[in-house]
């Protein structure tokens, strides 16, 4: 596989990554939703830990019937058993990144797992 | 622990999450470099792949001594191996995140993870 692969996400389709550009480790998908709009259904997962980026605009997330408001620079993770629904805010488009990870898959990291 | 954490990152500082945030899965940090600014070093990792977004502004990565150019809404996958530097343009200042996952650790994921 090439050392690396690279792709520009900026339009306000739906983009999964992990085929694009060659992901292992991770599945990454960019998401746009308009003003007042929901994923329809609730979800949860297995094995995989999800953060979520929010990117743009406001909205929230309904978590096990808590709601937890999201704007722009928020960084969620949201457990696997985790019950959840994301939402754009009525008066606000939003546009935000989710990441599935293997939960408690990382070993070392940065200094632990760096070679200079 | 809580089946959800959240924290903002919308300031200059670099922000480390994974402890911040409870991650299991990832590390992420969130980044910023002024104009003309770099990593002052080269680098590779032992077993992490690392995924670049780029948040705000415009620069590059030297990969295995490719010049790669890099802009708002890039996402930028890079394997362990590869020696690794990155770049703010000499007139844009460059926000990003890195992600750091353990190579080829993701099992299912989306439809194959999900429980609805």
């Amino acid at each position: 596989m090439a050392n690396y692969q690279k792709i520009n996400a900026s339009g306000n389709e739906r983009v999964e990554l992990h085929d694009r550009i060659g992901l292992t480790g991770a599945e990454i998908s960019v998401n746009f939703m308009p003003a007042g709009g929901c994923v329809p259904f609730v979800h949860a997962h297995k094995q995989n830990e999800e953060i979520y980026i929010i990117l743009e605009g406001r909205g929230s997330m309904i978590l096990d019937g808590e709601t937890v408001p999201l704007e722009k620079n928020d960084f969620l993770r949201v457990s696997p058993a985790a019950r959840r629904q994301i939402f754009a805010a009525a008066d606000s488009d939003l546009r935000y990144v989710c990441i599935q990870v293997k939960e408690n898959s990382l070993e070392g990291y940065t200094a632990a797992d760096g070679i200079m």
